[in-house]
């Protein structure tokens, strides 16, 4: 069983996935928690490179690739064995938000970013991502707080300068996805509090897990 | 003009390019000489992580994707760039070695790193590779002497400790290529002296250039 967290910056997907852990392990299942990129030592190199704010000619292939690079050190490594092992996996980011952050914000061609994740992960597909949804006004919003509070450095990282215009792309490519295989979608109104945010996702976990397990 | 450097460890490549940049600045081409991996800022980060002794434990399919995101970063910002400006550019190391080091001598599949290597960099090829031939026991150890007197930290890389059959692999994938492109390539014997290996590249780079200049 693999699950996959998406959602525009701020949206919580740190905060809940420690929740569908606990939640996992309490109804018994053997759970592992990742991310990506970084989920691997070697990933968490290729991730400096991509959030190194030095790196502002980066070109959009480059970054592509990198993220590519990442998922598959990370599939061949960590998901794909824990999958092997039964284990139920759980992570924040997949392919998705490489076609949409890549594809439909960048504007990369987005064929092109299909026939790559074939090639290089043999199109691995989540049984159940969960997307949440928030307006990218309060996403902002809330990670500017966060990073205020936190960690001064991260502001400085390539990926907060992004302009509200690229994360309402990113928005729309997420809601784009989920019209074309609602199937494997549940979208979760990030809007609500963190317990409220649970419920949802906790209703959406029970669905996949008594048809898949 | 895209003229591409080939060949094993040891093969001489560092010595020869600056030789050509030297012969071509003379005959009045305007030339820029560069390298993969690692041409570019990014691409030196990307470089540092292929040769941290540490990431023992990459995936080949890893390595590979990193390889193809080094060089997409310098293709959009030193080698097309140059190109269209008309200068010839000279490369140690491009598309070739990743086809010989990651199918060839690591046995991933050959078709795909072509598939990903039209999709990424849209196939871009040299009009003359030159490739230094040796004899990998002579490479190998012409490699080490540099390495113990110079870079005892080089020797900790994990490429040097590659093992001879893979150095074999290697040598017998350039020379395969050969075989299916015979008119891109020229094989230069690397055995003999350096004076004697420019007079042979010299000889390749006056046919090529009378023919596209």
């Amino acid at each position: 069983m693999f699950i996959t967290l998406e959602g525009i910056e701020g949206s919580g997907k740190s905060t809940q996935i420690a929740a569908i852990a606990r939640w996992l392990k309490e109804a018994g299942y053997d759970c592992l928690t990742t991310r990506e990129p970084g989920g691997t030592s070697i990933g968490g190199q290729i991730r400096s490179v991509l959030l190194n704010p030095a790196n502002d000619d980066m070109a959009s292939g480059t970054e592509l690739l990198l993220y590519v690079a990442d998922r598959v050190q990370h599939l061949e490594t960590v998901v794909r064995p824990a999958l092997a092992a039964g284990k139920v996996v759980v992570c924040d980011r997949y392919f998705d938000a490489t076609m949409v952050y890549q594809g439909y914000a960048r504007g990369l061609d987005k064929k092109m970013i299909l026939r790559l994740h074939e090639l290089a992960c043999g199109g691995l597909t989540p049984d159940l991502t969960l997307l949440l949804d928030l307006a990218p006004e309060e996403g902002l919003a809330r990670a500017w707080r966060r990073i205020a509070s936190d960690d001064a450095h991260a502001a400085e990282s390539r990926f907060e300068k992004e302009k509200l215009a690229f994360h309402r792309r990113v928005r729309e490519g997420y809601l784009d996805l989920v019209r074309k295989q609602p199937q494997r979608f549940a979208i979760i109104d990030a809007n609500a509090d963190v317990a409220a945010v649970s419920r949802q996702i906790e209703a959406a976990l029970n669905v996949v897990l008594s048809f898949k397990c």
